[in-house]
């Protein structure tokens, strides 16, 4: 049988329905009322985290705006300068559909004749709260739109209180983040499935088939993604297939290839004995990423592979068990390192070549990464979702990589992920 | 059976390789000696259209930027400024690995101290073509790099520049867009294939019902969807499946609700005679999209639909038959718009209810629209890439829309999609 397998994908993921989700605006308020701001605005298409984040909504076709004062938020319609109203009508309309009951004012009050949507917030912000507003903005804000905002005369400030709301998640948030990670679950199992049934040969005793073909690792991330889009999610361009190994060329590392590039591995075959390093971040349809990696080795005979696997399957596990509401984010990396150097491997990347090449953590959100960061000092808080990641490289051998989901709920980190690690994709 | 059947996915699409596409840098060079400008800069993340035409690299981590001057393009490592020395060694190895061959010098020379992506920017302008440089930016660059070029001493405008560029595609190009539409004739071709297996009944004789379950536009999304992945795309949250019909309530149009929102439509089941409208605009492996919908009807028996689909095909052959160099875009409009008439339907959308929802086109590329824009005034080129598109409404019997994609080349408009468009799905 070729193609994705009935069994992997026959049960939908959790198509229970989730509670609604919603956008507390306390903490902007908060930083608005210490920054004495009049306003936050945000202008981005539908995957900009922030306006996703504040709109809940993701039927922009091209750019809309948010705008957030003490009380209320206001979106503004997408760009569309030669069909504004007729853009508007079917704003109001999809922002009704998707029916998200937070308490914000979703309405549209602006000037459809405005072509710009720099120019539309700015008279938002104007009826809102008055002229000559102080007005704060991510850093990434669109420069028309500061420039528009400039000119309507408002003074413009930077602000990180949206990502840094965006960094502590609500129970609602979290069940997306579950749900999205559950069908990563179902990526995983399905390529360890295809390597569990692939065979060898018949020419080169180590080279992996399906099907009667090679197999190559764009033919495993092909079959990775089509169980999780059938599990209702979108591989969105972040899952890696890579085999490394002793051919592996130096230089390359962990899962820094991007994901959707197919030209540059379409040759290769994927050998037994080799680690084959997989790595999953999709997106859920509320827009929250999941994160997971496997390393799996078809047939594994040496000690190293087993050796670096129980390393970070260990520096992982203490590194969760480690974690304590108000720790620094950056002690995740510190225990990861100490637990793999405890290992007999080297704490440290020796000359791009051999050594830990993941140690720590990230946030996983509506970005893919998303404060807190790997080396943050930031305080870990009940809501934090962070990727917990361990991973080592030895020229001679390969690589080997683990990645895991939680939550820091309370006073604890919950595993986002159910299945287990096994280096042999048929105990998987 | 049930997943993703294995006929729909057993043969890859197009593996062969694709010339490697070139970025053409001599429009933009151009545009820069008519504006009397010094250099391009561009600001964006790996999804961002106008920095992945410019670098063709999706490995960015956070923010990249290209830096054009006169002959040179540079890139600037992302953000990262708590390990920009390793950031930069992970951009130089997956700029090596995707080896494209255009003559663009893709080298770092970068202060990697420098924390933010726009101080960067504004110290490679520096370097190439001197201080207090005139830069043009696209409006869309993010306020702080545009703050950063300023404060560098740089003097910015904003240009149309790769927009423009990006209108025009290389054969090289087309030829990644065909891919990805060959992909979304997959993910259709899977869709109309549930939907001719469906049953009926056993209650509401009307009901679609698959593999003993009620068949939902959810799952008839995650099967089509699944079929893309399975060929080398990515949904990329595109995909929308909609059924309409006499119960469809008034207001929702076409395709415009965001197509990875399932909380709304989980509870509705597809029914027999009732038009089921999917659209797919898949993003395949170098960031290119397709654009392919097709309407449905399961035991069509009413005369509407049938006269609606014969009217909205007739409408595109009659605009893609027009196409002729030089033509302005809104002649596809005013093609479709007259051909729907002459079928005996309004070819506007009176009260929002009943009416022509969709005539006309826009380009399709690294974006999911980009331009030329429906209304535009442009003049087809040799190298347009146009999704042609017709679609009616009437609040009595439901939507029908359809939806091409054609390259212009030469003289003439070449048609993307090899797959014919038909009514009855076990016909398609």
């Amino acid at each position: 049988m070729t193609g994705p397998e009935a069994a992997s994908g026959s049960t939908p993921v959790e198509s229970e329905p989730l509670d609604p989700i919603a956008t507390d605006l306390s903490a902007i308020s908060e930083r608005l009322a210490e920054a004495e701001a009049d306003a936050l605005v945000v202008v981005g298409d539908r995957f900009d985290p922030d306006l996703r984040y504040l709109s809940r909504f993701d039927a922009f076709e091209g750019r809309g705006a948010v705008v957030v004062t003490e009380d209320v938020a206001v979106i503004s319609p997408p760009d569309a300068p030669e069909s504004a109203a007729r853009a508007r009508d079917r704003f109001v309309e999809a922002a009704e559909r998707a029916g998200i009951d937070d308490g914000i004012d979703r309405s549209v009050r602006t000037d459809a004749s405005a072509p710009w949507v720099g120019e539309r917030a700015a008279s938002v912000v104007a009826d809102l709260v008055g002229d000559d507003a102080d007005v704060v903005v991510p850093r990434t804000l669109a420069h028309d739109a500061a420039v528009h905002l400039e000119e309507a005369g408002h003074a413009i400030a930077s602000t990180t209180a949206v990502r840094e709301a965006r960094a502590v998640k609500s129970d609602a948030e979290i069940g997306r983040v579950r749900r999205a990670q559950s069908a990563a679950v179902r990526g995983m199992d399905r390529a360890a499935e295809v390597l569990a049934d692939a065979e060898l040969g018949p020419g080169d005793a180590l080279e992996l088939r399906s099907e009667g073909e090679p197999l190559s690792p764009t033919r495993l991330r092909r079959e990775a993604n089509a169980a999780m889009a059938f599990a209702g999610v979108d591989a969105a361009g972040n899952t890696t297939v890579r085999s490394t190994g002793a051919t592996e060329g130096l230089g390359s590392d962990g899962d820094r290839k991007g994901g959707d590039r197919e030209e540059s591995d379409r040759s290769e075959t994927l050998r037994a004995g080799e680690p084959i390093v997989i790595a999953l971040a999709p997106r859920g349809p509320d827009g929250y990423h999941g994160a997971l990696a496997r390393t799996f080795v078809v047939d594994a005979d040496g000690g190293w592979e087993r050796r670096a696997h129980l390393a970070v399957e260990a520096a992982i596990e203490a590194a969760i068990e480690t974690v304590d509401l108000g720790d620094p984010v950056s002690l995740l990396r510190e225990e990861v390192a100490a637990e793999i150097g405890a290992y007999g491997f080297d704490p440290t990347l020796e000359d791009r070549t051999i050594g830990t090449t993941h140690a720590g953590g990230y946030g996983v959100g509506i970005a893919r990464r998303e404060p807190p960061g790997l080396a943050s000092s930031t305080p870990l808080r009940s809501g934090t979702v962070l990727a917990v990641e361990a991973g080592v490289r030895d020229p001679d051998h390969g690589s080997v990589l683990l990645r895991e989901l939680v939550a820091v709920r309370d006073a604890a980190a919950e595993r986002l992920t159910e299945r287990p690690t096994a280096l042999a994709p048929d105990r998987y």
